[in-house]
């Protein structure tokens, strides 16, 4: 069997749903530690993390990714068991085949053989590996990447593992990730009888307008590598359940995906404006998910480019679409990250699987990409 | 004690939450029975309902009331026990005591005097007293009208008991009532995840401009007796809960309250005609509570006014605001069908009371207007 898809086995064995890693790290740290690698494991709140490091010049080329797998949903929906890797018609099935264990096998493998082979390669090869990505994300990448800026240590190249193939494998590079920016809304209004509205005021009314003049606003065309920032509602709820009663308040949840273009503060203050423009009292809590962050085409996704190519023929495209990711965190302390992964159609779903053939691609791709930037 | 306040405490010694009728209504009967009146009692799924009738010619004077009461409320927020009839400051406190229990005991004693001085008084005087008033009112008085209607028996004259005054006992009359017409809207999209609107129509937008232009429509200017038509949300939700999905529907609950100078198709045209211009996919579900009535200025409520000056020196006002109630069922064979009672401040409140000075008052009046219309 091909290494990286027996590693890939070995790792969708590991019961690991989000926040728990399930031996997937002792895996990858053994076979690290063997081709020298430095590692230091980082321990927080029941989150798994290590940094691993081979050499210490720059420049430091860092692959990043996740252990944990979101849960499975129903065991009776699928096909065969998520924890049990099994192949069916040229698919590896199993949670976490997609998202994102083949990388992290991938990774390892394309390590293993660029060592052997260019064993005094250029600056330094790291690994930045969580437990805590699909989950809350607050005891992972992130607290790494505090420990790694306290100490200045900084990364020059960032390849995050993340599925973002979309038809086949390759046809996409993420360069950049939009920010995301939720806010809850309380607009306040005036209890009372149904029957006696001018002793109300019907905050569902109240709302309606600025709700609509938010809903049609443009808040930028978006740029050469972002879509136009959008802001959608998720939830709006008000009312006591009876049908007699005006409530005194509704809420609304929503929630801004932006781009470079635009800045938290100047978002913020665009829908203060509209509130106060229609005159609403209101009560509103801004919560910052993840800043966008944006990797102009350069070295790193040149060399990524190309390695792809020589190994799909497919020239990838450079997409910043799509939710968010760690290299949210990791670009706090790396001008350049960018993601790479097999095709994403399955994650997160039931029965998800990545084609037995792609699994030995990606581990050439990084390989490719290591023998471009740290070759000797 | 005046008799009249006897029979109050005696009825708000029943405990008599709706739809129990808890004895009101053979304390009523036996006395009515002593003075000539001819009882039927109608029972239907545990509603207690009677119609009773001295006379047989017309014109028919009838006392319509609820002896059922709402439901107390925390106990422990009572400074008296709301079943214990109990005087304080001038005030009689008891569950129903204004709502409408000391007008049901003014019917009584209105008419035993009235009797008395006349008992060969023109036309019939009747009761149609019901104990489903404050509930869902299907079995109450709707049911005595449906049995009088099957018969031909129809009613010349209609007192209503509700507590109509505002600030002084004798201050308003009520000569009819809105109607009130409920709808479900649930206006469709397309669910989708909150970073990929472009697959996802978002319902909670979609609504947004229809209900800024429902809730600003000018639907009536009202008329010398009613008031504008009021239009007004109560419930409106949509959302999953998670804050990273566009819903696929959300729900808005409103309602119409409506003056003779609409029809329930009309209404129904507009707000129809509305959520089509904004192009909006829709299900809606409309339900009736209740067609407006009104009684335009006659013999009713001229004798109604005249007594009520001659006993408060207070001239009252004809009103058609406020909620529903059951004159809604019998205008349907009554063409003048008029509400009076004592203050409303306090019904279906904590510590609700009557002043104790407005009881005889009330059982004056009912005698009053039973002289200027059935008198000798
Ligand atoms: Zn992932
Ligand atoms: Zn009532």
């Amino acid at each position: 069997m091909n290494p990286t898809q027996l590693l890939t086995e070995q790792l969708i064995a590991c019961h690991s749903v989000t926040p728990v890693d399930g031996g997937c790290q002792d895996l990858m740290i053994e076979r690290l530690e063997a081709i020298g690698f430095v590692i230091e494991r980082l321990h927080s709140n029941g989150v798994d993390n290590f940094w691993a490091r081979r050499g210490t010049e720059g420049p430091i080329l860092c692959f990043a990714g996740h252990t944990d797998v979101v849960p499975t949903g129903p065991l009776t929906d699928w096909h065969t068991d998520p924890f049990v890797p099994t192949i069916r018609d040229g698919h590896l099935f199993g949670r976490g085949a997609a998202d994102m264990k083949a990388s992290l096998a991938g990774f390892v493998t394309a390590i293993e053989k660029f060592v052997a082979e260019c064993p005094n390669h250029k600056g330094s090869i790291a690994l930045l590996i969580t437990s805590d990505e699909e989950g809350v994300a607050t005891d992972g990448t992130v607290k790494i990447v505090d420990m790694l800026e306290a100490r200045g240590e900084r990364i020059d190249y960032c390849i995050v593992g993340e599925p973002t193939s979309s038809k086949v494998c390759g046809d996409t590079i993420k360069n950049g990730r939009r920010g995301s920016m939720s806010g809850q809304l309380i607009v306040k209004g005036v209890q009372g009888h149904i029957a006696y509205p001018h002793l109300a005021k019907n905050p569902i009314h109240l709302i309606a307008p600025a709700l609509a003049e938010l809903a049609t606003t443009e808040w930028d065309k978006g740029n050469d590598y972002f879509p136009p920032t959008s802001w959608q509602s998720s939830n709006i709820k008000g009312g006591t359940g009876a049908t007699n009663v005006i409530p005194g308040t509704v809420e609304l949840l929503f929630n801004f995906r932006f781009s470079t273009e635009q800045t938290v503060a100047g978002l913020q203050k665009r829908v203060h404006d509209i509130l106060d423009k229609h005159e609403l009292t209101y009560d509103l809590e801004w919560s910052i998910s993840g800043q966008p962050f944006f990797t102009a085409p350069g070295e790193l996704s040149e060399a990524l480019t190309a390695a792809i190519v020589a190994e799909t023929q497919i020239t990838p495209e450079l997409s910043t679409t799509g939710g968010t990711s760690d290299g949210r965190f990791i670009a706090r302390i790396c001008k350049q990250v960018v993601e790479f992964g097999p095709i994403n159609a399955t994650i997160h779903k039931i029965n998800e699987c990545v084609a037995v053939e792609d699994i030995p691609k990606l581990s050439n791709i990084y390989h490719g990409t290591l023998q471009r930037l740290l070759g000797a």
